[in-house]
């Protein structure tokens, strides 16, 4: 494996052999609502509570991945997983009903790479030939954990973001068909200081740029090297942020290659959505729904997703602290 | 890298070069406490939140691991982290001070052995060549989240455990010398329905018996093949139950050999610890204070820890649900 200072590289090429995605109904009524394989018409999926219906997102996420991928449950052997709850609760109960060897991981909504690059080292160190990596959030959890239950009506500055609702989940293997996971790059914390957890995508540019940059350091890819750059839940406010700060750092990035999932998922002009969406499930939905599909018909060769995540509690915005931030970068190929 | 259905194998052979323990006065107070780097003769170290005091204390067992090794911190490569709190702050925030690449993971007390697992197999993957494992917990930001803030003075029954105040952190390298990482297996979700979050021992016993008859199914390995196998934080009440059960299965634990970290860090007899010691820190300051030591001056050749979590959340326990808990298993060897 060849070394780079923050970058892992897969040189034994672990396949996405399958994938699956379930949303809710905003996720369902924007313009990648064709490319996930169920959407639930109902926030609440005729579950008891938001977490039970959070849940149930990741249980079918990892049900449909697996018959996707064209294994037995039998034969998936370990799962990395983790969500936006308080100690991973989703992720750990849809553990229990899998049965699987299991890893929590946590790095806010950053966790749908963080994930795929651990099944992505495991499977290269030929330790595994079937691991998971699967993420989930809930818009109703998410708002009731982090600010207020939906259910109040508290109105959000437009600088806000919008959980998306629903779970994605990847199943990579030693060998087989699909996309091609090549290489990894881990983020540092970066924190400027940012307050406001109204205004996550500013928070988390900087992150965005960190691991971008040291992603193109490690590797010697530029921009060219990719036919899709995509930041994880930057938002509209965000995301030209993360552009003008790679700019700055005379990093060119096209408006037809950088794009952001938070703006992808959603039709920000049209949905009641603020800045775009968020959560882990935003990038998970977009790259495991959407972005897979275009790598295995040919239309995108090569991508690079980098997801994004804001790593406060409620606590420690209540505390006074600021937003440390962190983005986690992995490239995949259409082509092995 | 030979396959085991649940245990990772470390061909390579990664090196625990250094490693390091920070505690509060409990500790300090019990019959480890001239294992430990430092002990802090107050529990709010002289910072202004318990939570301020937790990542004080994951900061200087990260520093202090950093020295013990011989390295510089720009050596270090990598850090996988995780704690206790809501969205493992105490981990992110001192991931941020230490600006390394770094994954957090959570699988509540067995963070310990996962987080040293996860570093084993990258360091062995050929990835990286200093890779930290670390975790920290502190009884009163655990009491205040998962229960009753300690200002309360609520009343606990004595099958409740008392959080270790506490930070671990081991520097996992590609050579070296000191202990080395031999293999780990990964738990299953294990819950057979204890809703009790006041009996956490009897809740995760199950997984510690699952975690530890799997690592000897898949390595072949048994009792014998151990000076000790340590179990999480099961204390006095789960402890014998892991015990009994093992013997149930047919595997026979003498008592010269099967201990519990809860048990170890405190003298329960004589200290206000209830059942005895739980947290991610209960493991990992005594494996990496404690153990290690012992694995160096050659008392001990071979020790099996089992780390164990229970992975619910005060929510999950507010809407009913019972607690789902896990072990892994980490085998270290004195001996390369």
């Amino acid at each position: 494996m060849l070394k780079g200072k923050q970058t892992w590289w897969f040189n034994n090429k672990p396949v996405i052999i399958g994938a699956a995605t379930v949303v809710g109904p905003d996720e369902g009524d924007g313009p990648l609502a064709d490319d996930f394989d169920l959407v639930h018409p109902q926030l609440d999926m005729q579950q008891k509570s938001w977490e039970k219906a959070e849940r149930l997102l990741m249980e079918q996420a990892a049900e449909f991945a697996i018959q996707n991928a064209g294994i037995q449950k039998s034969q998936l052997e370990f799962y990395f997983g983790g969500d936006l709850l308080n100690q991973i609760i989703s992720s750990s109960f849809a553990a229990r009903s899998l049965g699987v060897p299991y890893l929590g991981m946590f790095g806010a909504c950053s966790t749908s790479m963080e994930t795929l690059a651990a099944a992505s080292m495991l499977v290269d160190s030929g330790s595994a030939n079937y691991v998971m990596a699967g993420v989930c959030s809930h818009n109703c959890t998410a708002e009731k954990q982090f600010r207020y239950p939906t259910e109040y009506g508290s109105q959000k500055p437009p600088t806000a973001q919008y959980t998306v609702t629903g779970a994605g989940a990847a199943i990579v293997a030693a060998s087989g068909n699909g996309p091609v996971v090549e290489c990894a790059t881990i983020g540092k914390v970066i924190d400027l200081g940012i307050k406001d957890p109204f205004n996550m995508g500013a928070a988390m540019a900087p992150a965005a740029v960190d691991t971008i940059t040291a992603h193109f350091n490690d590797t010697g890819r530029s921009p060219k090297d990719y036919d899709l750059i995509v930041t994880g839940d930057l938002a509209s406010v965000g995301h030209p942020i993360a552009k003008e700060l790679l700019q700055r750092d005379g990093v060119k990035m096209e408006d037809t290659i950088f794009k952001d999932c938070g703006l992808m998922v959603y039709d920000i002009n049209k949905q009641k959505v603020q800045a775009g969406g968020s959560g882990c499930a935003c990038s998970a939905v977009v790259t495991y729904g959407h972005l897979l599909k275009k790598l295995r018909s040919g239309e995108l060769n090569r991508i690079l997703v980098a997801a994004t995540g804001a790593l406060l509690s409620p606590l420690s915005f209540q505390q006074g602290e600021s937003i440390p931030c962190i983005a986690h970068a992995v490239a995949i190929s259409g082509k092995g």
